[in-house]
């Protein structure tokens, strides 16, 4: 048996079902074991950014890692970008990453190039497997150590040579993947006494695994019984919510937005969430948010939040509860031109129950964000890392995840041009994915950040290399051209009609919203 | 004047003419720049991997370097890949990354990341600049390191609270680019003696600026005295040929092949070219080709290659020949179906007087590779570090550098996915790239590797992971959906057909070709 193959079933008895794969020829022997094997459901991919996005939006939604393959060092660096989200969101997954034979890496053949230094900023575990009877054990431990909710990325560079050697004996047993630390009893205590002492409402800052249904159910006991305010973090990986689910209001992207936002409470509860910090700099603004406000830690963000929202509640002696915020009603649907709110109004009114929506819909996804509160019970899963293209990969990926429900990737265009190969993927898989693409063609945020910094009125190279227009990128046909159906919406009964014709519809659809 | 002004002055006073830009946030003091100077055109790209691709069809055409501007960590790495080709090409490169202010690093803000790991593999020279006084010189330095041709890529961080601060004072004088060094009189003397001695014919294995008109002109001459087989590398970064140059053969690409028509020559010398190495590894077959072949160095891979010809033929007293090798008679054009013969001869016969084509056309390319030296003059860019999805963008910079010149990307439909985004601003920019995209609807390199590795009947997995197929691209749409014009073919005579109108019309074309 090649050692490619009992890696591959190493990965199946560890629970692994998916493998997102760009592979080159360093990867042959892992894509000849695919067909040897059961249980390992390969998906291609036609960039490397697409299958760690996936592999993201996979693992956000499974609690469980995705295997990657992907090719040497440029076909991994294509892929890092995505990597960074998966990493800030805690995300498990699994790189595997083919290298040169060991006979041939002094060769500095012309694809070497040095795949740990582009690994490392984005693996919390990396190894390079140094030998055939090592290699399935690199992968299980690769497995365990990306964890769960939350999780972390680990990176397996395994040389060709090492893959296709034959090895006799059964593949090592596989241990139970990495559970996230539980928060000590003392700690929960410690918190609930504080809690009974503090003279005003305190407020808490959800991240991580606290914004599950589970933790939040019991962040809305908390509040409930103290008053507390639940916050959640700016960018959150993975956030419950809508009408049956209490609600918590969403940390302003701007920092000085985020400072006032918070006010003067008495103390800043973290559940899973990083202290907050802004985006980026500014002149004369903190990096820290509400720097005055002290922060207390229930739960660090590799923690299980979740479970420690759990026993303080209960230490709390605090009740369930009706859900903590009654639906918000979504403004009256309009008529005539499509602006961001209405957008977001009639996304939150027709969202169907249990939708995944991936917000990568930068400045036209605000609205949205305020609405789906109260919009039917739905998971939403944002851009944590910053790097641009996540949502077309991340919308694949969680509907893969879960094939039951509906993914609906509220989507700028700046941002989906990085990524756009996804929807290839989309119909080949013949995937759940309503892709609702904001066409204001312009990078809108960098015209609001050179605002910021004092460029009112843009020069032309800057209005240039901030505007998406010149040619204007025809989103439907090339949706289209990727085995997509799309059309175009430019009015609020055009979107709301074409948002009902793709619900209605199956696999794939995509709607390009002008605005 | 800001910082970031002046280090675009200093970049233009050292005779930077474009910046290849996908700017962020961090990098909006740069933006605002470029309309406060004047010389430096900025050029918008939607993706970063165009970007770096386009400063290396850029840098290889214009023997100077480009400006990239981008983003960040996560920005960056979607450049690598590309990068990773121009390291292999030699091409000056200097790409400018914004980073978080310094006063903002320790805030671990969620685009944060380890800039520098991830810029060391594809960086020569690598800085991250640490007080506004020294970003001009930074700036300076890194563009008089990235040389010429051979030149090399250097990679500048600077954290954006230094490129806004105001300073005082003119921007550093420039100092001229470092030039590639000489190789030796002695050296040359000494092989000049040894041509002598030898009793047969030995075989110059010809790289960098060897492969320009000059260097080749001087390698004819010396072929023509001493009966020297003339080869090239097999993926040169950029090759001068056609009917008025000495034609010179290329070296074949699988390892066995290429040792096999090197054959029993005496000794292998080297202008300009490494020591060729197997492009992976298969079994039983050893990483350096033709190893009992001794090798000679003429010229260094960094050294002026095609001086040391030029010294060289003259201490043989070599004369100026006429053109060392006929012209190759293209193949009759053929009707009916397409194939890549037959796409290569029309492509050779068609092809317009001092044309740049850029090669990505892997498997369907090898007959125009061999076709080509008997068209008409011009100018062969390859992938040198085997990173796909390097035509489209290479071809977009070699463009904007020859703006007189017909650029063809003669492209596979795989690699094209990579970097598709390049059209566009082809598009934008009205560029005359025609781009020829190959359609064989497979990653066909793939089953050729999986064949030599004994998989001559690849499984379902093996299969759907190597196909392009279910959904097919429809190319002719994506193209247009980025402001280029497309058309099939199927035929030869509508590819003949098709070209013909490419040819005789402006601005960018697209013929996607099925195969």
């Amino acid at each position: 048996m090649t050692v490619a193959r009992k890696m591959l079933q190493t990965a199946v008895s560890a629970g692994v079902e998916i493998c997102f794969a760009n592979p080159g020829t360093t990867e042959m022997a892992w894509v000849s074991a695919l067909d040897q094997i059961s249980g390992l459901r390969p998906v291609l991919c036609l960039f490397e950014g697409v299958c760690t996005g996936a592999a993201d939006g996979y693992g956000r939604m499974k609690g469980a890692p995705a295997l990657t393959l992907l090719h040497l060092g440029p076909g991994f660096a294509n892929g890092i970008a995505n990597l960074h989200n998966a990493r800030r969101a805690r995300t498990p997954v699994v790189n595997l990453i083919g290298d040169h034979a060991t006979r041939h890496q002094d060769a500095d053949a012309p694809l070497a190039s040095d795949i740990e230094s582009l690994a490392k900023p984005v693996s919390a575990w990396l190894r390079s497997t140094s030998s055939p009877e090592a290699a399935s054990a690199d992968l299980g431990e690769a497995i365990v150590e990306s964890g769960g909710c939350p999780g972390q990325v680990c990176s397996l560079i395994v040389p060709a040579d090492l893959a296709e050697a034959s090895l006799s004996g059964p593949p090592p047993s596989p241990r139970p993947r990495r559970t996230p630390p539980k928060v000590a009893a003392d700690t929960i205590d410690a918190v609930a006494r504080q809690l009974h002492q503090v003279t005003e409402p305190v407020t808490m800052l959800l991240g991580g695994n606290a914004l599950s249904r589970e933790g939040l159910e019991a962040a809305g006991r908390i509040a409930a019984k103290t008053g507390a305010r639940l916050v959640t973090e700016t960018f959150p990986a993975r956030w419950e919510r809508g009408t049956s689910v209490p609600a918590a209001e969403r940390l302003p992207y701007l920092p000085e937005q985020a400072t006032a936002f918070l006010g003067k409470t008495e103390c800043l509860w973290l559940a899973g969430a990083r202290s907050p910090v802004a985006f980026f700099a500014y002149p004369d603004i903190p990096s820290v948010i509400a720097a005055d406000i002290p922060r207390c830690v229930l739960a660090k963000p590799e923690e299980d939040a979740a479970q420690a929202l759990i026993e303080l509640a209960d230490a709390l002696d605090a009740q369930a509860q009706p859900p903590f915020a009654p639906r918000v009603a979504a403004p009256p649907l309009g008529t005539g031109g499509l602006d961001p709110l209405q957008l977001g109004a009639i996304l939150a009114h027709r969202l169907p129950e249990a939708a995944i929506v991936v917000d990568e819909a930068a400045t036209s996804g605000l609205p949205f964000s305020l609405a789906g509160s109260g919009a039917a019970d739905h998971t939403l899963l944002t851009l944590t890392g910053g790097a641009i293209g996540q949502g077309p990969p991340c919308a694949t990926g969680a509907a893969i995840a879960c094939p039951d429900r509906t993914v609906i990737d509220f989507q700028a265009d700046g941002s989906a041009m990085y990524t756009f190969q996804s929807l290839w993927t989309q119909a080949r898989e013949g995937l759940r994915v309503i892709t609702v693409l904001c066409a204001n063609r312009a990078y809108r945020i960098l015209r609001v950040e050179l605002a910021r910094a004092g460029v009112a009125e843009p020069g032309p190279h800057a209005r240039a290399l901030t505007s998406l227009e010149s040619p204007t990128i025809d989103w439907v046909l090339l949706a289209q051209s990727l085995g997509v159906p799309g059309e175009r919406a430019a009015t609020s009964e055009g979107f709301d009609a074409a948002l009902r014709r793709a619900l209605a519809a199956e696999g794939p659809a995509f709607i390009e919203v002008v605005l």
